[in-house]
């Protein structure tokens, strides 16, 4: 039976793999890079220092670039429109690993930003390669530092008050729910600075951007007294650097 | 100015640990376990078998015991009530804390189970330690894999459906506030299977104890269906080894 690891590497710091990540990474012949085309150049950095780092045994690196996907159905339309896009795109994206793996031997690796058990595609693909039956293979799941974490320790903070829940949800939940009182919520995936349109005066945000890379930055404080900051700052990084990563836990009550 | 690391281990598997977690835990002087007496050997042992395998520098290791807790006030009361009975509780750590520490010379390290942002205390005792303003130092955090991950690794599974949120929270909120709808839901801290009390036949449920250790259990499945087989075993487990972690996940649509 041949043997695929999922791994996660942790969301920006080449230190945050762990021993097992790189244990595994030892034991794979070929990598597979999913999607490299789309991403930013220092994601590309942060992987293949990890790679030049840990796996030191001969290896292959196997590009799969991404199939076009369908654009005209925006993500704020119907859901279940979105959902059939996307599904759409994970099978073409299966087709293709299926492919890959196929051509080559050996145990296959896939590195994947932070966890990959949070907003990452990754282990829905390789469900799917296996639903279609024509190549046959055990994997293995092996944990990464999520970016949920980076922002913890950067703004060196626990999640959630004593006892109480944590709610991780996308920018685009955030503005067609509001945020709900009662828990502290993480927002992920949010290119439109969504906490901006929150209403209320007892809302505090702790906010980063690039985190565990050099450009790291994190600002926090009451929502209404840093939001335009926040804005503001973001925008010029963007601008800079052509493209943007960022995170941020918002809380009803001041602490 | 003195240093204080916060470092997360993962939240069972030795190998779970950073690279970022190792650097760091080669520029401690001096250990602080804290609440040792209460904690289950084999957690005491993934503990020693990291710092035996990493820690390879000159170290001392200083065991901060627990301070009585009031435990009349019961964790199902008031919040309160209880969130002032754990307040106090961890005003007397952090007096201990603060002691050994100023008894001691070099950087200091707390080694946290999983990671310091969620459900753990040392943080909030950091912080009161430094809001006595008796001993002053830096501290840095450095996170940790969550049991979290390492549950959704062992089911290797994506913790959400595409694009919705995930909801973490504990045994006893569960209880009082049920299963809500329309998200994943995470839940920790439960030493009552709360989840036999849920009511409907569309819950799915993925179960683990003793995740990443040698007696790892996982079991999933319509809630509905094995629910008796999880209670079964967990009591079994638990009257064998005589403790017992587990987490669940919970999701009201079948996959
Ligand atoms: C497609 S999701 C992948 C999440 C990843 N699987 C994880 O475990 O963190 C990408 C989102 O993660 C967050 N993110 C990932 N890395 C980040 C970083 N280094 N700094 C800030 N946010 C980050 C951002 O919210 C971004 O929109
Ligand atoms: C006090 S909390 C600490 C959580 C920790 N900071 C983390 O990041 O996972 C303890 C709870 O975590 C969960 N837990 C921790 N380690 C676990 C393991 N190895 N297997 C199953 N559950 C675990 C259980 O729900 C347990 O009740």
């Amino acid at each position: 039976m041949r043997k695929l690891f999922v791994i996660g590497i942790g969301a920006g710091d080449p230190d945050q793999v762990t021993m097992q990540a790189v244990k595994a990474m030892r034991r794979v012949d070929v990598f597979f890079v999913i999607g490299k085309g789309g991403d930013k150049q220092e994601l590309v950095d942060v992987r293949a220092t990890i790679l030049a780092e840990h796996a030191t045994q001969p290896h292959r690196v196997v590009e799969i670039p991404d199939p076009p996907r369908d654009r005209t159905v925006p993500a704020r339309d119907a859901d279940t429109a979105y959902r059939s896009v996307v599904g759409d795109w994970h099978e073409a994206r299966a087709e293709l690993l299926e492919r890959a793996f196929a051509e080559t031997d050996g145990v296959g690796g896939i590195l994947v930003w932070g966890d990959p058990s949070l907003y990452d595609s990754t282990l829905r693909i390789v469900e799917r390669v296996l639903d279609r039956e024509r190549i046959h293979f055990d994997y293995e799941v092996i944990p990464g530092i999520t970016s949920v974490q980076a922002l913890a320790a950067a703004h060196r903070m626990v999640l959630h008050d004593i006892g109480e829940p944590l709610h991780i949800t996308t920018g685009r939940r955030l503005r067609d729910e509001g945020l709900a009182p009662g828990h502290s919520t993480l927002v992920m995936l949010d290119a439109d600075c969504s906490f901006t349109q929150l209403e209320g005066d007892d809302i505090y945000i702790w906010w980063g951007a690039y985190l565990g890379m050099p450009d790291e930055v994190v600002i926090e404080g009451p929502l209404r007294v840093v939001e335009h900051r926040i804005t503001r700052r973001r925008a010029a990084l963007r601008e800079a650097k052509g493209w943007i990563m960022d995170i941020y836990r918002l809380s009803r009550r001041t602490p």
